[in-house]
Order: C-alpha cells, then sequence, then structure tokens
C-alpha cells in the first residue's frame, strides 16, 4: 500500500528550494552535515544506525513518470523544472560514522557533498531513515547494558509506528546487541533470528489451560515456550510439571516459560522453585510486559531467575526519549563555509571530522571535533562510503555491524554505561574550528 | 525497499498458534476486540482512526509464493501447514467505530469476528495501523482545540518513526482537523493540502539574506513565504519592507513569513510591528520549532500575532505520549464468552457495543460499554463495515471523515478538550455485562 521510496517522499520546502535553485541555476558543490544537536537528558550515547537504508535511498533515488506528472499537474511547479527532474539522480560523496559506531552531540554522521539541489532535497527522507534507527540502537544498546548475559528479544512491532517502524526497529535492536526479534518479515528481509511464544488467547481458546498447553507442544515440538500467565501463574506452573511426563514420552522437551503480568519478580522465583521442585531444571525463563533498560536492572537486582525478556512498546518507540535533535545543515557552498546563527542553534561550520583518543587499554579519552583538512590527534571516524553516486564498498553484514557496536559498548566509560544520566563524555571544538566560526561571525557583520 | 503489505508483517507467535489450530483443526468463530486498557494520563479522548488502512490490509491478504518457501525453509513449520498457507484469506466480519469518532478506554474501536486463524493472524499488523493513527490522530486533535482558528500544518516527517509513519501521520493530523502537510508524497497519496516555506540552507547558500529572499520570491511567485531567522529576525523583517515594492513591481506579493527560533511570542510581535509600518498588513506570520498543544495556547494567551504554526516532532512522534495500550483481545470462541484474568490485565467478555447518550443540545453525555444483544440507551457507535472479507461500502472520503471528527469534537464536554488531565469521562459498564463476567470467573472456579 505504502511505497516507501518515493522521491516525493520528502518535504514540500525542498522542492520549492529546488525549484529556486534551478532558476538561479545554483548547481555549486553543497556540503551538508548531519549531527544530533543535544543529547536526551535519558541517553549518555548514542550508536549510529541506519546508513545501509540512507545509501539505498542515495543509489536509486529518481522521479517516476507518474510522480513527475503529478508535480507538472500540481499548479507550483515550472514545466521547465519538472523536466529537468526527470533527469535527477544523487552523483555526491558521502562520508559517514559506520553503522555501529558508540557517537556523541555535535559530532557529525553523516557528510554530503553534492551539487546543491541534490544535496538539498534527500534531507527529509536522510534523517527520517537515520533519526530513527539512531534512535532504537541507542535505546536497544541500553537494555543489553543493563541485562548484558540475558536473552532479549525485540516484541515491539505493534506498537511501533508503522510498518517501516517495526522492520527498521527489528534490525536496529539487533545489531546493538539483541539475540533476536519476533517480526517475522523482520527475519526474512535481515536474517534476524525469530523467537516467539503464543498468546493468551490461545489459553482462552482452549477450555483448559493444560489441553492448551499440550497441544500446542504437539504441533510444536521443536520449540516450546508455554504462556503461564492467563489464568494464575503458579497454578500454571503446576500443571505443566504434570504434563512434562507425558510429553516427554512423546519425546517433546518444554523449553521455556513466559510470564507477562503481575509483580514479575516474583512470579519468576515462584515459578523457578515449582519448576526446580518438578525436575523441570532445564525450563528457562521469559519475561515481558512494560520492559525497558529500567524494570530489567530492577528485576536483576531484585534476583528475578529470568533468562531472557522480550520488550516492546518502550523499545520499538523508545518512549522515554522519542525522538533525537537530529538535524541537516549547510557547511559549506561554492567553497564557502557557511553558519546559521539562529538563537539557540548556531552551527559549527565548514567540512569537519571527528577524532577519537584511546586510552591505553583501548577505552574512549575523548573526542575533537575539528576540520577534515586540520587533523587533531585521535583517529578520525568519518570514512568515505559513496562516491559519484555509488557504494564504495559491498554494504556491510549485520553481524559486523553487530560486532563493531559490542565492542564499542565494551570501550565506553563506565560511567556512560549506567541508565542513570552520566557527566557529559569529553567532545572538544578544535582550536581552528572555533577560529572559522568566530571568522564567519565578524565577516557576516 | 520496504514492502508494508506482506502478510509477514506479524509476530512470529502468530504463526506458532496458527500452526497449532491447523493440527488441532480448531477453525470455530472467534470473536476479537480492539481497545484502549487507559488513556495516557495527558489524554482526555481519543479519535479513532487508521480504519481504511486496516481494512485495505484485511481485503489484500495472502501469502506471496515466496513467503511460503520462506516459511517451508526455515524449519519451524511443516510441510502441510504451510501448503494450507496459501490458501488463506481473510473471509470475516468487522464492526468498526468510523474513524473520527472520539471514545475513550475500553471501548471497542473494533471487533473482528472470524475463523480464528484468521482473527490471530491479523492482530499484528491490525494493532499496528491503528495504533499508530489513532495516536496521531488524538495528538493532533488537541493541538486544533489549544489553536481552533489558526492554519495547521503538519512539518513532522523527518522525525516520525519511518516513511509510513510520516505518510500517515500527514493522513492522521489532517482528519483530526489540521490544514495540512509538508509531506509532499501525502499530499500526492491522499489529497491533502500541502505547505511548504524554504529551509535556513537557502539563505545561507547567498552571500546575502535579501538576495535569498528576493531569488526565492521570483522563482516561487505564487506563494512567497520567507524564513526571517537565519541571523536576526527583526532585520530580516526590515529587509524584507524594503524588498516588496520591488517585488511589487515584478506584480509578486509577499504571503507570509515564518520564524523558527528564539522567543516566537516576542519575536512575532516585532516582526508584525515592522510589517504593519512598513505596508505590509496582509503578510501572515508562520511560527515553527517544537510546538504542541501547550505551547500553542502560551503563545496565543501571550497575545503572539500569529496566524499559523507548523507542527512537526511533538505531532508525529506525539513525544508526550508515544504510544497507547491498545490490545486486541478474544471476547468468544465457539459461540462461548472468554474472559482473559491475568493480573491487572482483565477484560470484560463477550461481544461488545458502545453506546453513547447525548444532552438536548448535542454533548456528549456519558457512554454505557454493553453486550450488543442487550441494547442500553443511547446511540450505538460500532457499525458492521465489513461481511466475508469484503468492504460493505466504498471508502470514506478523507474530507469526511475530517467534518466528523470535527462535529465530534464539538460536542465534547469543555473539560476534556483543555491541555490539562481532566476527570474521565463516564463510560458505565452495562449490568449484563458485569453479570456476564462474573458469571465467567465463577465457572472456571
Amino acid at each position: 500500500m505504502i511505497t516507501t521510496d518515493s522521491a516525493l517522499l520528502t518535504d514540500l520546502y525542498q522542492l520549492t528550494m529546488l525549484q529556486t535553485y534551478h532558476v538561479e541555476r545554483m548547481h555549486e558543490t553543497a556540503v551538508f552535515e548531519l549531527f544530533i544537536r543535544r543529547l536526551p537528558p535519558e541517553r549518555n550515547f548514542l550508536i549510529a544506525a541506519g546508513l545501509e537504508q540512507a545509501l539505498d535511498y542515495l543509489e536509486n533515488l529518481h522521479f517516476t513518470a507518474k510522480e513527475l506528472d503529478w508535480l507538472a499537474d500540481c499548479g507550483r511547479f515550472g514545466p521547465d523544472f519538472v523536466a529537468a527532474l526527470a533527469a535527477f539522480r544523487f552523483t555526491g560523496t558521502v562520508h559517514a560514522l559506520p553503522e555501529g559506531t558508540v557517537f556523541f552531540a555535535n559530532e557529525p554522521m553523516l557528510r554530503i557533498t553534492a551539487p546543491l539541489s541534490q544535496a538539498q532535497l534527500v534531507e527529509s527522507r536522510l534523517i527520517n531513515l537515520i533519526h530513527f534507527q539512531t534512535l532504537i540502537a541507542s535505546k536497544a544498546a541500553r537494555c543489553v547494558l543493563a541485562a548484558p548475559d540475558k536473552l532479549l528479544v525485540d516484541f515491539g512491532m505493534r506498537r511501533a509506528h508503522g510498518a517501516e517502524a517495526a522492520l527498521l526497529a527489528a534490525r536496529a535492536a539487533w545489531l546493538a546487541g539483541f539475540a533476536g526479534t519476533a517480526t517475522v518479515l523482520a527475519g526474512m528481509k535481515f536474517g534476524i533470528p525469530l523467537f516467539g511464544t503464543m498468546a493468551h488467547s490461545l489459553i482462552q481458546a482452549h477450555d483448559r489451560e493444560e489441553d492448551a498447553f499440550e497441544r500446542f507442544a504437539i504441533a510444536q515440538p521443536g520449540n516450546v515456550v508455554l504462556l503461564l500467565d492467563t489464568y494464575d501463574t503458579e497454578a500454571a506452573a503446576h500443571k505443566l510439571v504434570k504434563l512434562a511426563p507425558r510429553l516427554r514420552e512423546y519425546g517433546i522437551a518444554i523449553k521455556g516459560v513466559r510470564i507477562d503480568s503481575g509483580d514479575l519478580a516474583e512470579h519468576a522465583r515462584q515459578v523457578r522453585r515449582i519448576l526446580d521442585a518438578g525436575d523441570l531444571p532445564q525450563v528457562t525463563l521469559f519475561g515481558s510486559g512494560d520492559l525497558d533498560e529500567h524494570r530489567l536492572r530492577e528485576l536483576l537486582a531484585d534476583g528475578a531467575p529470568f533468562d531472557g525478556f522480550g520488550i516492546g512498546t518502550r523499545l520499538d518507540a523508545s518512549t522515554d526519549a522519542p525522538t533525537l535533535e537530529l538535524v541537516y545543515k549547510l557547511q559549506e557552498y561554492a567553497g564557502r563555509p557557511r553558519r546559521k546563527r539562529s538563537e539557540g542553534k548556531a552551527t559549527w561550520p565548514g567540512r569537519k571530522q571527528v577524532y577519537r583518543q584511546m586510552t591505553a587499554d583501548g577505552a574512549f579519552a575523548g573526542d575533537c571535533l575539528g576540520l577534515e583538512d586540520q587533523p587533531q590527534p585521535g583517529a578520525p571516524l568519518l570514512t568515505k562510503v559513496m562516491e559519484r553516486g555509488r557504494r564504495l564498498h559491498p554494504s556491510e553484514s549485520l553481524a559486523v555491524i553487530r560486532d563493531r557496536a559490542q565492542a564499542q559498548l565494551a570501550a565506553l566509560p563506565v560511567d556512560l554505561r549506567a541508565n542513570a544520566p552520566a557527566l557529559p563524555y569529553s567532545v572538544d571544538i578544535a582550536p581552528e574550528l572555533r577560529e572559522l566560526a568566530a571568522r564567519l561571525d565578524r565577516e557576516s557583520h
């Protein structure tokens, strides 16, 4: 029903600006950078994600005949301009943080260097794609840090904001360290491991809970995870202990149970005791229901004997911080650095690079935001990934990105890994960059 | 890139349950209802939206050959079950609140009556579609109530959670009373009016702000809305006063200005004075930048002379309440009412209807949640919209839905229209429904 990769998936003002640039013949090279103005108070760091989809978008960008007809008929654009759009392609250069990279406020995640109109049109969709996956990867990473040895599964499709959000949330959570997702299409599209159990409705559709357990196990012998809390969680655990020997006769082992309501920690302890006493120590416990990194730490601190968790709503909508201040700003046009000076929204001009220093034992020691042509101490993080509108390398596999994210999280200073807000990580501004900004401000007066 | 209407856009457990139902031959009629458990504290009412896309989904639902192959190969499902999925279609009945209807907690928005497997599989995507649009329509309605005579435009595409969210947010905001959207594809797909101005980058790409204004006006003579806050808002307004007579010679009138940063109310007052003194009283003022219903009321209370507003991030991600507790629960199977009794998540069983009473002067006087076959005083709100898997009526036009929403908002009790949390609207539970629930609880012990 919904086409997600249309060139018209943009804001109207991009097209009105393009018409101006067309009339004025302003086709010189523009440099835009994508960065976060401020971290939300609930985040100590972010994880870059979404580059793969952004590069797909740039490589395939064009106006279809139907879209051109619609533009010609909508009364806003001249025939000459619409005719020019027929040949529109993205032919620029892209520098980016590799997906899975930890980054901070003011650090460019992406730089576009392209003829002005090309660089301008792509703003809306680039932000839309990269904002969302970065949002979810960053939230997922906090969950992973809160429960590092637990199996975490994305359960959030239903409350994600639409289909694309559901699919890309599964991708973003997996690259940040989740074990998998419940969203089947994400498994098919991205090769992410799938997890799933049963809903309360299956229990309710049977007249007796124990019948539901038995029949589900027989129909799904390879993956028997039973939901205990439809009526009475502990009573259900006892039913399961009774059922297990009969299933064993069929050669079926109960793999796990899920608890989705009530006092999860207390139910988990009770159920663990019942299962252990019933000779089912190998049955794993899986918890779900309004979980996030805060609830995970509470449950684990409370000694709840869970082996894994399904995280839904609060992950897929990043409910405590549902947006990031991700912006895309002109830094240079026609060879001259540019600076926006709006109140509270001033930007650092020029083509920038992020330089990261490491401690001797491999932890992040501080970043420096500098100009690309005036290197600072530390390793540069932005790399060139596209030239003349084409990827320079094959797509990275999600597994490679996931490993990078895990290595980055391991290098993160300890206080930034906590749930609580920490003192901001040090991102210095290189003196050359400060001087450039000051010079531009002077020249404009 | 992303297919949004795949039958695999569902949670894995739906398919594992379907396999159980297939093995058990459980194909009798199930009744599921979709409802909100609790309103978020920030919402006094909700507006139903998303039915059109939900019905599209149900009418077109099927597994493609590629999807069936993938299912057969993934190792979780038997060949017999996968073969049966090839013939899977939705053949059920749907009752629903018409889009644009105001509703409250516990009131079913949608009821599905269908063979168990069909009714089960569709849960994830139905919630995904209806949750999001209802979320956004409800947020947009609060903005409309906060600024009833102002032109409100959806500016949120970039921070919406993905492409589908951006498009459906534009639709949901428009049906709730917004004047239009900036998202071009939403204009093309849904016929929603488009609005757009310019970005700061257009100003920055020119060496002089006044040149940017003039050239934009000449390239876009029919829609000259100029952005004032790139450098100095009041200085920009003075430049515009100087420029206006020259544009008038070309036959071009400046239609409006936009202010996007700083103290919006104070800038608006200053700019209004400068424009009026400069013989430009007809130029309208448009405000943007982190707006929502709270900021709108503040700005208007502060006497800010704005004519319209662009609402982005806080609308398209509904940041103060980014999810709703929308659930889809089995109410009846094989002719017997069913009740989930999980702690804190118990449901009202049976096929329900919402009966709404009105005051003599046409305001909502209170609802009653009752059983469909035991009518209560008031008008029933759920109507049958689909039978045997086909729509009973042509799609409603968005204009009709929008008029309904406006009429409903006008009938809303005054305290529910405020930004502040109000005492909940009265939703009684019919005695027959209480009795049914009590009887089911007794029978299960």
